[in-house]
């Protein structure tokens, strides 16, 4: 039976999601399942070969053939040439482990291996809020930064493959220690983790994080943060306004360095942007060059937790060359 | 007779640098010209044009015969795929000129038109520092910082060939104040107008700029600078480690979004790179992923003042199209 499918896997810090994608980027069939993070490095490249073998199996019995390729996301840098994951921020045993190696061996077939940032903005500019355009930036806020470069129609790789570090593009020399070890990245202020300490931060020690920023959990939530915002509460509001001006200044530089044809803004902390939105307009105006700004529209990603599938199923179908 | 040169032109503040270049990168025949920087739009357009016309005519005694292609490179932010200047540092009237056409008419030949930095960046691609490498990031240090960027073997020109503003990269938010309008781009720190502003503002009001930081024209002199730092001058090492920090900061960046190959620094101030380089690498070291700095050495151009006409030569030769 003709293959009409391929595959897109996007390993999370909690979630594995694993898509068969149509050649047309349609999402014909969805799995999800715990990413195990905590694991050893090999058997969380088991546990995902063990998804995309049940995607196989499910995919056969719905008469849709075998996959005609397979593409898996990853978060952290990595090698895209050699199929190496130099580290990973959820999955601690990963360090230059030969991840597209490991899940050859145990499939028997090709896989294509991508960053996760960089699948989505290929998402996105296959069939997301990108289509149609040729030189984009994307930037993903959610526990850290992450980024994606399309210039030209390609995913900007580097010598490497670990370009794209735009969570990682300093914004204030002597501000916030970033996970990174540095200080004052966009990430140290942009991203759940940042605004945390932000919080923290305003708050000293007089008090601990407030109830209300937590989820039921007891973990602190962008999400109810932006909720609180809604209720104009003010420590919420100058949160959001601090990391909307940070995140400003990275836009502007990026928009200075790449004049893009658009800017794609998602991830989980996105939904926050109607209260950062102010700061990092006024920021983008005073420090981007007009003419340039005037050509980059700044938009929300269309694709949501589905654009590192779909991308990472394109990445599968486009596969990089050191040479390409 | 067969052609055997390609013209490459670099218009400059202060000089017109017009070359015949050989098919394989090397300068046959040089001529410079006053740029009459200070003239009408159309005036400055015809100089340009008449500086080739006269390399031409030289070139044909010679027995060179007829150029093969002509490319000529301008400073400031122009769209290449329409060939239009929209602003140009040196020369004030020029606002969305239409350079290559109006040359084109002057002398009935196809002529491909580049930003000045970005034509360097390719001259030592061709045959400079970065001969064999596919992603280069290039700076040049000058009154301003410009910059050229090369993703797998190409110019980044975005979309209208503005990409590559590299000197407007915000290093301290609240920093210093830039010819661009915007404060603390790396340009107020790492040029020589900003080294001025530096030497200035440690002085206050307490002094003039230092007799012996001045050329014979009593300007301000960065070379001069140089030498008063070879003898331990308090004043200068400071100034020159601030411009290092923040070029540093700027490379930290730049290496975090590119993951290049090799940072190729030029420019009229690359002089005092002896001096800044330690705190430069000290930011490097801070704040770019050690995996992607490592891949990256950092050098200096290797073409000097004729990096400009070698560069317009290869953009005439390899001419841009938006579908390209």
């Amino acid at each position: 039976m003709a293959s009409r499918y391929v595959i897109g896997l996007d390993m999370g810090g909690t979630n594995i999601r694993c898509a068969a994608v149509s050649p047309a980027g349609r999402v014909l069939m969805l799995r999800r399942a715990p990413s195990k993070a905590g694991d050893r490095a090999p058997a969380v490249a088991s546990n995902i070969a063990a998804q995309i073998r049940a995607l196989i199996e499910s995919a056969r019995r719905r008469g849709l053939g075998a996959p005609r390729a397979i593409g898996v996301a990853v978060p952290g840098p990595l090698d895209v040439y050699r199929g190496v994951v130099m580290t990973a921020p959820h999955v601690k045993a990963w360090r230059s482990f030969p991840l597209r190696a490991r899940l050859e061996a145990e499939l028997g077939m090709r896989v294509a291996i991508e960053n996760d940032a960089n699948a989505w903005a290929l998402g996105e500019f296959w069939c997301g809020a990108a289509r149609g355009r040729r030189d984009v930036v994307l930037l993903t806020l959610g526990t850290g930064v992450g980024g994606g470069l399309i210039v030209g129609g390609k995913i900007v790789h580097g010598r490497s493959g670990m370009a794209g570090e735009l969570g990682h593009v300093t914004v204030e020399p002597d501000g916030l220690q970033c996970d990174c070890g540095a200080r004052g990245c966009v990430e140290a202020y942009a991203s759940s983790s940042g605004m945390r300490a932000m919080v923290a931060m305003r708050l000293r020690a007089r008090a601990p994080i407030p109830a209300e920023y937590l989820d039921a959990g007891g973990n602190f939530s962008v999400r109810r943060m932006t909720a609180r915002a809604r209720a104009h509460d003010r420590l919420a509001l100058e949160v959001f306004a601090s990391a909307g001006r940070y995140l400003g200044i990275a836009l502007a530089s990026l928009l200075n360095i790449f004049n893009p044809d658009l800017v794609v803004i998602g991830g989980g902390v996105a939904g926050a942007l109607p209260y950062m939105r102010k700061a990092m307009h006024a920021e983008v105006r005073a420090r981007a060059f007009t003419a340039i700004a005037a050509q980059a529209k700044i938009v929300r990603a269309a694709l949501g937790p589905i654009g590192g599938v779909v991308g990472a199923a394109y990445a599968a179908m486009n596969p990089v060359c050191r040479q390409d």
